[in-house]
């Protein structure tokens, strides 16, 4: 069969140790157990690795008891998978099935677990979602009856925002792999390639270097700079004077990297020269104050008071985030987030520049917080902007 | 700047034919308004079309009110793409803002289009989710007391499954570009080569044939059929006697297509020609009968009763399903699912079959409901299994 050692992409050991902390938190916050929905979640502490989520068809459930291993309640086509992991409790139901959706099971599930009363921690802060249909939530909460569905008190995202050393391995895997997919791209640009086909060819690059998959590419290319950097791609062709930023999260055993480069079509203006290197500057001045102990916060204003003077931001709304699972993650390094910097942390700095009024550049590397020092994950760019073809 | 054609993958009037559907079945149902989170949702409308739904950081919100024009309300991140398209009011907040995301300028923008009171529709049956915090949508009801959410009665879904002729067409570039790489699937494979490999070379044929991004690729490789459908591939090498199923969803102008081929590595088994001649004759039986009228359980029983000899389904839990949008959408072919099939539906007929205990084999192709006739997108197979390689 197919995909035993990606479902070993961790030990037991490392998935017992999850769960571990997260009923020891649990515990103090009183919670019977912790019910999770989404993706990264259930994957977190099963290692159930699948793009079958694409599909929104059915909805998947995993109970993280107070005591005890986690019980998956699932759809019968992710059984095999599912029993290829750590994982011994495996319930299911034969779905799509609207009527009842996995509702009843569930519930049944849960009392079984937790008794006909106990606080039912959901993830339902920043940058969670539901992953089941509302009306289920509802009817869930009526089969449940006794049990209390409140918050997680942070749990998921604290557990998550903590790397441990076999995670951030992973993640420096897939910075290596657009490391170099990146260092191909003069392989694929020159002036007169149409833009989606540079985006074709970078992912064509980042599989060939090892990506399993690649979940995002955004990026842009414009005279001088670019002021959006989330469309796909056109058929315009790549001109000379023109700035490319591309912008990637490639997946490998699981794992993200969040990067960009950019580069100039022919010999960039002293402007771009002069941004690019500011970002570089910016990069730098988050780099060393990183250690465990500041805050989010900090960050931010590092870089801000070299991109804007000290404005407080843009309209991007932050100048990085955490990276992992997912292609960001907490915390955010806005003015306002003070989340402390701890040691296992993964994050992106993601400064951003105002090159000429309407015109932008962004640059993006990936670091790893240690006890002792700050790592970069991605091969740490020099201040000169990467040039593409000769002259202007 | 990038993606201004792929903005304008429809004309305005397609979408403005799209918002006077909506409020058609609105006014008949009394609501005030549709308020839509997730990705197709909004796309379907406003034609938004990017890859950074990747991050879950930021919520995104459509509102498509009684009558006029909808309203984005949306990170400042996205303003300049969405005012690319064909809506005028965009309403922003700078993106993250945890302790306010958005929450209170939708409030207020409801407020305004709806009034102090009115009944808002939020889609919450089968296959959808709500893609805010739960906290945030207690914050949304508390922000906006007065207006009553409920759901949309299944707007949202029905207009979508009924696709336009231009959807239809975009769909059917989907399949082309899949018909393509599996069509050189034999450049790729052969005993030897390990399964993540052919994924990784597999999505390479898909790009250079003309997919922008691919969102989907699951399959299996194993000796005379297969336990799996839904894993990511490992380092194991492809050996003769294997058959190898490999499943697509393939991202073309923002639609999908999605469906699989098997291959025999080596001269394949009687039990396995027979199995594949099987379930092409599962598809046959329902594409003979697929027209205006019928039922989705219609074409589940035509395709069980050969595949399984009518015993009801199997542990997969459906014979195919919609798909447009997203890799798979309403309906699905189960027993039970009694929506009626009418014109415009691209479905799915994806048969599985049990070649020998525990050994499955799945076929899938792409069909279009037309008014006079049924048509493939995906190029039909014959009932004889590829073959790949030489003697056994």
């Amino acid at each position: 069969m197919t995909g035993a050692t990606r479902m070993q992409g961790f030990s037991t050991d490392e998935h017992r140790a999850r769960v571990a902390r997260a009923q020891t938190l649990m515990a103090g916050d009183g919670l019977a157990a912790l019910l999770l929905t989404t993706e990264p979640e259930i994957r977190y502490f099963s290692g159930f690795l699948t793009r079958f989520w694409e599909s929104p068809t059915r909805p998947w459930f995993l109970i993280v008891p107070a005591s005890g291993d986690p019980v998956a309640v699932i759809p019968a086509i992710g059984a095999p998978l599912m029993a290829r992991g750590w994982l011994d409790d495996i319930r299911t139901w034969r779905s799509p099935a609207p009527e009842d959706e996995g509702v009843s099971l569930l519930a049944d599930t849960l009392r079984e677990r937790v008794g006909a009363s106990g606080r039912i921690g959901v993830p339902m802060g920043p940058e969670t979602h539901l992953r089941m249909p509302l009306a289920d939530w509802a009817r869930l909460r009526d089969a449940a009856a006794g049990l209390e569905f409140c918050g997680d008190g942070g749990i998921m995202t604290g557990l998550r925002m903590r790397k441990s050393a076999a995670e951030i391995d992973k993640i420096a895997a897939a910075c290596a792999v657009a490391d170099r997919a990146f260092a191909r791209v003069p392989e694929i640009v020159r002036p007169g390639v149409a833009l989606d086909t540079v985006f074709r060819e970078f992912q064509v690059l980042c599989l060939r270097e090892g990506a399993d998959w690649v979940p995002y590419l955004a990026g842009a290319c414009a005279p001088g700079g670019y002021s959006d950097v989330i469309s796909p791609a056109g058929p315009e062709p790549v001109e000379t004077g023109d700035i490319l930023m591309l912008d990637t999260g490639v997946m490998r055993d699981g794992y993200f990297c969040d990067f960009d480069r950019n580069f100039a079509i022919g010999a960039p203006a002293q402007a771009v020269r002069d941004a690019h290197a500011r970002l570089i500057e910016a990069v730098d001045a988050a780099a060393a104050i990183a250690r465990p102990g500041i805050t989010a916060s900090d960050l931010f204003h590092a870089m801000d008071r070299i991109v804007t003077g000290g404005a407080g931001g843009s309209d991007a709304g932050r100048l990085g985030h955490g990276l992992g699972m997912q292609l960001t993650e907490a915390p955010s390094l806005t003015a306002d987030d003070r989340t402390v910097i701890e040691a296992g942390m993964v994050l992106t700095l993601e400064p951003g520049i105002e090159v000429t009024p309407g015109r932008w550049m962004v640059h993006e590397e990936n670091i790893v917080i240690g006890r002792d020092k700050t790592t970069f994950l991605s091969t740490r760019r020099g201040p000169e902007i990467a040039v593409i073809g000769g002259g202007a």
